[in-house]
């Protein structure tokens, strides 16, 4: 199935729209996606294959997502691990984190140590808002990022992408290709230098915002919250 | 597998302790909740056995359940139609009910002709909260419920039954047997006095909570959000 692409800006706009006139609230929207990343990250690697989840959460939303993602997969059975160098006074967040505290969940502030005793990583860093530079700490952990032989699922974008330029030219992230990505609400442009698996999350989107943005809509399965998709132009 | 049951009282104190030092927000609960009941709905009535869905929301959280369930079942595929004569002037509903506008989902007035044509039926009229007596227009839509034979899914508790202490001696719910319950969070003690299918959902407490307020967690498959489950003292 082939997939139209959102622009950054209009993934802005869309956002945006979903949280005014959309009448959704933003717990209600990251709970969503971190649930669908959660499924994601259930569909690569199964329980069987290794339980250890490393979470590498950025400070905004997409880190808010990835916290979300680790409740959840706990609750699935694995044993998460989150790395939030980062963390802005937003009471969302603070929330998010205490929900995982009281997990006992743990966090690490060594993503380096950390990364060589996991299973599975999520790179929650940046998402559809990223651009310009990639500030401290993160340029040594999306090295780590680009370097790791362990899966990693990003979220939204392989944290450095352009959102619409897709891979840098230089920096911590140039050759950076995670095994998989999730694409939440609608694939950004990115996608078309993207080569790995790729899911699609965003089951609440109405027919009329999709037709408006000029989104496609896949055919979930089931209960689903995430459909493994292609794109068009993808270059694979 | 056997569960223990937590009183009316008890179920509110677990419910503002997730709230305060659990520091989940009622919009994440809301989706949560109404998250499980979709999936008891959609393992209950498979999507070839019927799907239109009639859900009659009360004016309170176990309403907004349903509203949030109603969202989810649309994009599954069925085709929700919702009853909601009491609509009180709180944000959270009238947002979850525009979401539902967006969707083209159909509301109704008339509870009676539309019983007469939908394939399952949701009751998410009153829950955990509900004591006293039964005010209108509600006594005439549960005695629809008790003579219909259509499935009905109770959301926590059949409506007009005490919370801890079952069916009604008197009035419209007396003889109301609904064909399947979701209990949120835990079961409720009138769970000793029903017959059918029973659902929990809940995914999401930590088992220190659970451990305070006495409750068993049982295994979820997988991803989901539901578990049958039979309850200790259950009179089958």
């Amino acid at each position: 199935m082939a997939l139209r692409t959102i622009s950054a800006k209009s993934a802005a706009a869309l956002d945006q729209e979903l949280m005014s006139t959309g009448a959704f609230s933003i717990d209600q929207l990251m709970e969503l996606a971190g649930l669908s990343v959660s499924q994601a990250v259930f569909k690569l690697q199964p329980l069987t294959a290794g339980k250890r989840i490393l979470i590498a959460c950025g400070p905004g939303n997409n880190g808010g997502d990835g916290l979300v993602a680790a409740r959840h997969l706990f609750h699935y059975g694995y044993h998460p691990t989150i790395y939030y160098p980062k963390q802005p006074r937003n009471e969302l967040y603070q929330r998010l984190r205490k929900q995982l505290e009281d997990l006992r969940v743990p966090f690490t502030d060594d993503f380096h140590t950390a990364i060589k005793s996991t299973d599975h990583v999520v790179d929650a860093i940046f998402g559809f808002s990223f651009s310009g530079e990639v500030r401290e700490p993160f340029p040594k952990v999306i090295e780590a990022l680009r370097e790791t032989e362990v899966p990693v699922l990003a979220v939204d974008a392989p944290s450095s992408w352009g959102v619409d330029e897709g891979p840098p030219a230089e920096g911590p992230g140039k050759g950076f290709m995670p095994q998989a990505l999730i694409s939440l609400t609608a694939p950004k442009p990115l996608v078309k230098w993207f080569k790995g698996r790729h899911f699609l999350g965003g089951r609440f989107l109405s027919p009329e915002m999709a037709e408006k943005y000029g989104l496609d809509v896949p055919e979930y399965e089931g209960l689903d919250q995430v459909v493994e998709v292609e794109v068009e132009g993808q270059k694979l």
